[in-house]
């Protein structure tokens, strides 16, 4: 957009998000704060940490008050945040506004967003929910639901990249039944979540940078590991979201095979092992938050390729 | 919830949400107003009713006048609203705002409301959404992305039906990219639509009323009509929604197959071709949007068996 000879003063230009494409920005952040591990933001009202959110004077506010301090004490452990916009849009105009403030604050941290939204819809609503991800809550990268088609997936595509970002197909999801529909055998080879894989790997193949990666990725499940290294080979460029790490019950170690590539070929998210450790060791909410982000990042920082 | 004898005064219930199930609450509206239309409501804000919307003093407030105009113009020859979510996410907080403010305007109207929002995603995160449409907007249905299996879906089911309202599961799209995954065929027989369709079916058996309509539902495209017997076949209780019709292509005429065992069975929901009536016809936005509505409602109610 902006030619060389254009009189805009250089220091008004964002150079990293105007100068690479996304894979780029997201593997030298990684490289930068030594970390592949998101923190998944699933507030409940009902699991708030307690000294934070008990002053706040609404639910939207006690969402907004836990989900800083989470990132304050987390984050730096993490390369970047992901809210699950459900757990927003149940406070109605205020848990979107807390949503915003969430993700403001994220960025102020200097962590990467990725909106968790799963959204999917014919073109012209794709169109407007890519407004809504990439120029309303600015997100870095956008969870996608690809089960309508390609020509409901480039409206996404097309807006993450005209704001530098990224876009995260569902290729085959952490939960039990994912096996119900995602593992499908076609009559013509392969389960219908490999034929996703293979559509990631097609709508990505324009958005290739230095770095080896694309700007179309997937989210891959890290409860069924196994899956990785055939998910690698259908789509040798894609930043591959694994959640289901903790709560869900994959493990970090597991995961190896998404770093084939490089290091920032694999994100691991997680969200309740991270929030709620405290329940589990009995120590400060804050404190045990950072000590088990810490914990992935180290394990994920060995297992990738130097 | 309420005994006979527990002493609340009778004028204070609500009596056809509580003694019945969402397909029989349906029917009866259906019924009562003569029509099997849905308003669909996709707000762009460059193109909103002109006269209308010219002195709201936001765009969120241009977009609420312009539905509620639309709402009282078009909406006596219709049953239902639907809002696409993404229009209005787009706008931000205001923008979720005006989504409430547009549910409220419609059900003042004696309209039901169907929430149109694709979502879908693991059981927790389900839930959460399921309180945001059908606790937080008061949805009577909402759309939701079969993609994720059935532990996915169920959140949702669970969710209407304690809010005595329903879902619709995306079986068949309107849109050409469908084929490239709605329309793969399996392994062991049938394409991928016809296992989701099977799937609504069963996920709707413990919700039929004595309408013999289930709460659990399908959206099926209008623009590739012959999938309609079919789709009856494997899901006779589903309320079918029928996208598509007008600008996307679709025929009224040719989706009489929906409606064969009952009037509510089918729900033709027209979005632009309402409310963008009057750039064809050269009319007034409110007379053409009605004109068109009426027309539409004509035309499904004659297909119809009395």
């Amino acid at each position: 957009m902006l030619a060389a000879d254009d009189g805009v003063a250089p220091n008004i230009i964002a150079p990293v998000r105007m100068s690479s494409t996304f894979g780029d920005l997201l593997a030298a952040r990684v490289a930068e704060r030594e970390s592949q591990i998101v923190l998944g933001l699933d507030p409940d009202p009902g699991a708030l940490w307690p000294e934070v959110a008990s002053g706040a004077g609404s639910t939207a506010a006690a969402v907004v008050a836990h989900c800083r301090a989470v990132i304050d004490a987390a984050g730096p452990a993490c390369v970047a945040v992901k809210p699950q916009l459900a757990c927003f849009e149940r406070l109605g105009a205020a848990g979107w506004e807390a949503l915003e403030a969430v993700f403001a604050h994220a960025r102020e941290r200097g962590l990467l967003t990725i909106a968790d939204g799963k959204r999917g819809d014919i073109a012209v609503s794709a169109h407007a929910y890519a407004q809504a991800l990439f120029e309303g809550l600015r997100a870095d990268l956008a969870t996608v639901n690809p089960l309508l088609g390609r020509d409901a997936i480039e409206p996404f595509v097309a807006g993450a990249r005209a704001a530098d970002a990224g876009v995260l197909l569902l290729v085959r999801t952490s939960n039990p039944g994912a096996a119900d529909i995602e593992d499908l055998e076609l009559a013509d080879g392969g389960r219908l979540w490999e034929r996703l894989a293979r559509i990631t790997d097609e709508l990505g193949a324009d958005g290739v940078g230095e770095a080896g990666l694309s700007d179309v990725g997937a989210v891959l499940g890290a409860t069924e590991p196994h899956h990785i290294p055939r998910a690698r080979e259908l789509m040798p460029h894609a930043i591959l979201l694994l959640p289901g790490v903790g709560a869900q019950g994959g493990r970090v170690e597991d995961v190896a095979a998404a770093f084939a590539a490089a290091r920032a070929g694999g994100l691991v998210t997680a969200s309740r092992s991270i929030v709620g450790a405290y329940r589990t060791d009995g120590g400060d909410p804050a404190h045990s938050a950072r000590a088990e982000a810490e914990r992935l990042r180290s394990t994920a920082w060995a297992l990738a390729p130097a």
